[in-house]
């Protein structure tokens, strides 16, 4: 069996997880008490934090999952988003709408490549 | 090409697929005709009885999606979760409410880490 | 660091990522201006495509997630999808009901098996 790496010190899930290469996580913004562009820029940037964290970059992003509260919003996550993802490293991307909790207007489950432990 | 194992008898999906080392499948409750709480606890159970059949084990959990037919029993989704997840070895876990079947509650996608073939 | 492949020309996103022989991608329908029985065989047609563009089959597909824009369409996919999906090596399915972009019905995300370039 390959090794597994969890970080997080919640009970109920880990923060992230990296098996064989492949790191997953989610993240909804920290502070849900702002506007929809502002918790696309925290998330934007909490995924730079943990791909620093966990020696990945952006340019190993492998696919994002995105659900947004309300779909009209997508033209504000484009405009965030495009500012954001690194020319010519794109991850895939889908984007749909779901129920989220109260507050939150994004959330997202990424996957990125991390380089194994030696 | 890697090896790619499937389980299940069904002409229209598989039950599980098994691909380098990581495990993929669906579940719902077998028995869709009781409450939420029943519901969440079938799905963990028959979790578990997968991660038996494929020689994994709840420790080995890389990610679970979760979705619900109503966000509000969230609660009753993180009581069940809780007492079933193992501490310190949590995957990680995104739940959104999306529409499911007639009488479905809970529907889950399961990622796992499984020991390869010699 | 193992070798990331991207395929596609879009700023916004690669329309396919291939990482450690496994290809994930999203379609939607070229043409949204037909209905969801179109649709559907659109977006299953453009899978093979894909899957010939990299070098997998149908046999080596191992997950798709489906978004409907109406759950009720159900079975009109399970028909266009029953005669699509190759015997004996279906891959995992999960099928919800998730707010969608204008005109589209439905969205798929593809996880396949592809050999790795030597």
């Amino acid at each position: 069996m390959d090794s597994i790496r969890r970080l997080g010190n919640s009970h109920r899930w880990s923060d992230v997880v990296i098996h064989r290469g492949v790191a997953r996580w989610v993240e909804v913004a920290a502070d849900m008490s702002v506007d929809s562009r502002s918790q696309i820029g925290q998330v934007l940037q909490q995924i730079d934090d943990t791909l620093v964290q966990i020696g990945s970059s952006k340019q190993d992003l492998l696919q994002i999952q995105i659900y947004l509260a309300d779909l009209a919003e997508i033209s504000i996550l484009n405009d965030v988003w495009d500012s954001w993802v690194p020319a010519g490293h794109a991850p895939i991307r889908v984007c749909v709408q779901a129920g989220l909790g109260t507050g939150c207007r994004v959330e997202m489950i990424i996957t990125a490549a991390v380089p194994e432990e030696s």
